[in-house]
């Protein structure tokens, strides 16, 4: 990536705060940190920071050890500390010497408790508020770079899902964990940088946010995965929900619902639609049907450097779809002690509509 | 494990509270939050918080997502919200309905900002503190339960690497990423959950925290290999480097002055001692050998639930030994540009030293 990205980057997030009245912008190890220079989003408990002003030149507070990896970074000036060493005394010095004292601080969402109330102590008088904002209207819209990194890794989660129940029936018997595995190894295998696979059995899942565990795959069960990994930093997401040996007739019933709304939520996206009403075309259905209150989680969410960013797609969100904007459709139906079934794909809003960037059918698929 | 463990971690907890004069204590999903209920540290973007006060029963907020999994816990009132809702409406009622308006809180140190700077507003007036110094005491000294996972851990971790190494040369050629999944793969086989391992080659190792990559790993090279797995929540944390084919003098010379500093600090880990002063015994001795700027952190840290947890062993820390405490001991040496050695055992200091929870061999260990 050349540096000439970063730049106008950095460019455009200043404008953002100029136009929201923020002096400083304060971004730990994070996506945002990875977005604007490049920084992994990797760190510990020791004060790692890029500290963004209004206008100028940024520059890093980051730890000895950071030190060859900082120092790659093609943007702003880098200030070190020790271990041992007070990074906020280093933070604060540098603040004043380029003239901020009492002023507007925007803090990175991510940044943990540990350094945001040891920056609130360092500038007394100051306030402080969220720094989403700052970059959430680029991050938003992909370019075309970044939608090939999504596209990739959304192939590369369709190739693992593909491998894996290519075994079919044998899984009867592995365990939940087993399965997991499975999919994060090919998904490496593919070149993709997996993250943790979400894998529920039978009633566990009807938890949408299952804990996977050594919960054994049983004939006569359903099995949700929800799993994605990472190409170049960008991220897949997308969840399937097969059964072993025949369902009970609700499983069907109910897998059918979910895969309709499915359908209407891809069809309601549309540039010019809000999120919301895409949120609204799925819920209503599903409602219709009387399954209203087991939809109990948020149609989606924006995804990219992170595997959730916002805006969410939610009753009521009214930002407008455009194209480059890419977001999760996701409705789910959960029927606690009995089974769950969730059908997700990304969708990447085009000019006419909106493209989905998995192609694992998604029709019922019965191991029997 | 039985409920009266987190009662009264939990009551130890309001104790420490007490004695600080705070009066709430929010923990997110954390190890904390992990130690004082059970609930496992995993979260998303939603806000899940335990609310303890400094009498009486603690209450959870928690989005019906994660219902199922939280309604099991055995401690504390349940508060949900759903995705659209506002959950720090939720909290300020629950506060005011329990009598709370301005106080001291301290907030959880990973607590991310996105629900630290929304707690803040929801609470004007009141005062912010880190909460850490609460449950730190407690976590500090270990009982047999949690050295049982450490110890379990530790040993799966050696095994692991022998597993690895003993292909030998095979993996001249192979990359630094390889050789990481196939550590991974083997602590996993032995039912340690792992997080990723670090693996640096050649003029990588120089770097602390490197960033396994897709570099080759070469012959005359060093491998540096920092890397652990979880048992019931507990953390080891081992690093070992080698080289394949014949080192060049100088990094033979780095090792032993490297391991020396290692020996002198197991050595010098005694109850009675000061942490700073462990730092101090693998410090000196290596400023001794000429080497001293090149020795970049601190000697060690503390760990169980978290990888890092407090206090560290650094100069000047004055936290005296007890039974029961665990940290690392990892001096190492990095020559930018060139090579990197650290050598790293965890340590449990017992009633007359401290005992190494790592058995792998310290030797310089040469492939050819």
């Amino acid at each position: 990536m050349n540096e000439g990205i970063f730049e106008g980057r950095i460019r455009r997030t200043q404008a953002e705060m100029q136009g929201l009245g923020v002096d400083l912008f304060v971004a730990g190890a994070s996506s945002n940190l990875f977005y604007l220079t490049g920084y992994p989003p990797r760190g510990d408990e020791r004060l790692l920071a890029l500290v963004l002003p209004k206008e100028g030149e940024p520059f890093f507070i980051a730890n000895l050890l950071y030190r060859l990896q900082v120092e790659r970074l093609p943007i702003g000036e880098k200030l070190y500390w020790a271990d041992g060493e007070n990074p906020y005394a280093l933070l604060k010095a540098a603040l004043e010497e380029r003239g901020f004292k009492v002023c507007k601080v925007a803090l990175e969402a991510s940044l943990p408790a540990r350094f945001a109330l040891a920056i609130q102590q360092s500038l007394p008088g100051s306030s402080f508020v969220l720094g989403d904002a700052l970059t959430e209207g680029q991050r938003l819209i992909k370019d075309e770079s970044e939608l090939r990194a999504i596209r990739r890794a959304s192939a590369g989660a369709d190739e693992a899902l593909r491998a894996v129940l290519k075994r079919g029936r044998e899984w009867i018997g592995k365990t939940e964990r087993e399965f997991s595995e499975a999919l994060t190894a090919e998904m490496r295998a593919l070149g993709l940088e997996a993250y943790g696979a979400l894998i529920a059995v039978g009633p566990g899942a009807a938890e949408p946010h299952h804990r996977t565990s050594d919960v054994p795959i049983e004939d006569g069960s359903c099995l949700l995965a929800d799993f994605g990994g990472r190409v170049e930093g960008y991220c897949s997401d997308i969840t399937r929900t097969v059964h072993f040996g025949k369902p009970e007739p609700e499983f069907e019933k109910v897998y059918h619902i979910v895969l309709e709304a499915h359908l209407r939520a891809e069809a309601a996206a549309r540039p010019g639609s809000s999120l919301g009403e895409v949120d609204d075309a799925a819920r209503e259905y599903i409602a219709g049907q009387g399954y209203g209150e087991f939809f109990t989680h948020r149609l989606g969410h924006g995804i990219g450097l992170d595997v959730h960013e916002g805006p969410s797609a939610v009753h009521g969100e009214k930002t407008v779809i455009h194209p480059g904007m890419v977001f999760s459709n996701e409705p789910g139906i959960y029927l606690p002690g009995r089974f769950g079934v969730r059908i997700e794909n990304l969708l990447a809003a085009c000019e006419r509509g909106a493209e989905a960037l998995n192609h694992f059918p998604r029709e019922l698929i019965v191991l029997d």
